[in-house]
């Protein structure tokens, strides 16, 4: 597979340095890495939650991409609940927070979200 | 959102039989219902394993989309333990399965796969 076949990934280093990593080849390309496998493992793992997949659709489906966190919170479980799946999201690399003002504002992060669907689509 | 823009999916019933729902939206399109985010949830759990994306991309990009159970166990994991994760995968219809002789052949479901990479296409 050529590279132009990649998917370019930005992923923060655990010092919180940014890398760009091509990840990950398209599922038919041929067998996935230990490390792609992980690495995107992780990923669908934080879409595998019914209440983080509502949440994580209601900030992508707010206009602008950005969603404050008091606009999303009416998902049927506690704020605390709530803070919860956003940070795993997070931490998977899907979504992006800013503070601003008294309000935690959330927007999802199209390269990550992308490189998830290019894996998965077939026709590549 | 029209109909056009849903993406059919067949999924089985309790009973066994067939039946073709559309599912899902595109993540951009709104929010999600909670019965779509539970089934797809359910799909993105099926990935959410790195030894299961490693099988089900191992029969992904085999040849012909096909698979025999003796050309994709090399995992680093036992038997009985592939087995177990190539049943997630075909319960969550990402796989289906069909015995010819001694052997049980996997392939992937095209449709599914594709539902779920459209959903995740910020394009759309």
């Amino acid at each position: 597979m050529s590279n132009s076949q990649m998917v370019e990934l930005t992923l923060l280093e655990p010092d919180g340095s940014e890398s760009a990593v091509p990840c990950c080849p398209p599922i038919t390309a041929g067998e996935l890495s230990v490390a792609d496998a992980e690495k995107m493992a992780a990923m669908f793992k934080a879409l595998s939650d019914p209440v983080r997949l509502r949440l994580f659709s209601k900030v992508a489906s707010h206009a602008g991409g950005e969603a404050c966190v008091c606009d999303i919170s009416d998902v049927g479980v506690s704020q605390p609940t709530v803070s919860h799946h956003l940070k795993k999201l997070k931490d998977a690399g899907l979504l992006t927070s800013e503070r601003r003002g008294t309000w935690v504002y959330y927007s999802v992060e199209p390269s990550v979200v992308a490189a998830m669907s290019a894996m998965l689509d077939l026709r590549n």
